[in-house]
């Protein structure tokens, strides 16, 4: 089994069985077939098995899946068994609103450390984290062990204090500022793009074949443009 | 040409080359060739000039695209001409955080309303945003016009939220809670699910060829669970 040559659209999907999972945990469930699981939770059976299978076969014929075990294996292979230390650059609305985030305890993330610029909200706490001055980064990030930096800046912020976080030995890098990034090395960035989304929404409601689609006929002709 | 087999990929990429002229036109440049545009936001050159070939020929050789011209292209392909308006429903950080998000108003969509059932909130203003009563989740959407809402309630109530949005008409949906949702007829979702970007950088630290890995070892062995 190569774990490294898992594609994140499998771990993503790794990461959706884990949270049906927790959900039928809390509800009392001890066992749950691939049927059961894509049933309930609108997911492909036959994708879940194979899914599963590819770390180790995990399922009992005619029993389906043992819940607690499942959670464990899948905790272990996302590797959240371990707990993770996030700093979020960025103390405005979307950076304040991420440090309350319930999803970061969910996935054994916690916030230990706002940073940001303006010296009025220095030393200021959201939610009991403390905003820190930007330019002490690299030694809040030692002290506090932060492995995980979201960048919740501006997009002409966003290259500089990427480099920052770059060049203090962080790895893991959540962006939510609208613009590519420059990557170099051995680091992973999760861009979370919100106009891309919202654009995708556009696009649909667009459509010339969505029934509530206004005015926009594709342009067949090809519009070749003169100097 | 036909628009409504584009993939979803290539809508994502057409809302990154729009980002990227947006840029170009505010430092006052005119033209801008394939090779350029890659280099200057680390695009791939070939997959930009087969995009934009699927939907007419921008391009001049030896001059590149007309920045404007392609500008006017995208935003008309992506439906970005017209204006979409939004209602959020959740107003609590996150609700709250999104009312503010320049993102929306960057890609012309308009926050109408943020929606919540806490009565404390209801008739406060938030950016500028008044929060309405859910329960006249109907009425308002018909008299602001809204056509896309954004979900940004906990998991437990997104279903019903869900739901409640499809029947009012609206065919865009932005989900920000981490659950799966129902899906039922002509609708668009995106779901945002931090926590699923949260993991794959968590999977990204475990993995034992990260130089930066900790301890998680690849298991070899099919751990079959006996009953």
């Amino acid at each position: 089994m190569k774990v490294e040559k898992i594609s994140e659209l499998t771990t993503n999907r790794l990461s959706v069985y884990l949270r049906c999972l927790n959900e039928l945990a809390a509800q009392g469930a001890k066992t749950v077939s691939s049927d059961g699981l894509a049933k309930q939770f609108h997911l492909n059976s036959a994708q879940i098995r194979k899914d599963l299978a590819y770390f180790g076969e995990f399922g009992v014929r005619g029993v389906g899946y043992y819940i607690g075990d499942l959670q464990k294996h899948l905790t272990k292979i996302l590797g959240l068994d371990k707990q993770h230390c996030v700093g979020i650059i960025g103390a405005g609305r979307l950076g304040t609103a991420l440090a309350d985030y319930y999803g970061f305890a969910q996935s054994n993330f916690t916030v230990a450390a706002l940073f940001d610029a303006d010296s009025q909200k220095i030393g200021q706490k959201v939610s009991g984290v403390e905003i820190f001055d930007i330019k002490n980064f690299q030694e809040t990030v030692e002290k506090h062990k932060i492995d995980v930096a979201v960048i919740a800046v501006p997009a002409e912020f966003a290259q500089d204090v990427f480099e920052q976080v770059i060049n203090s030995g962080i790895k893991a890098v959540m962006n939510f500022a609208p613009i590519p990034l420059r990557v170099s090395g051995d680091v992973k960035i999760k861009n979370v793009d919100l106009t891309i989304s919202l654009e995708s929404l556009s696009y649909f409601l667009a459509k010339p074949n969505n029934k509530n689609g206004k005015n926009l006929k594709p342009n067949g002709a090809k519009h070749r443009i003169k100097k």
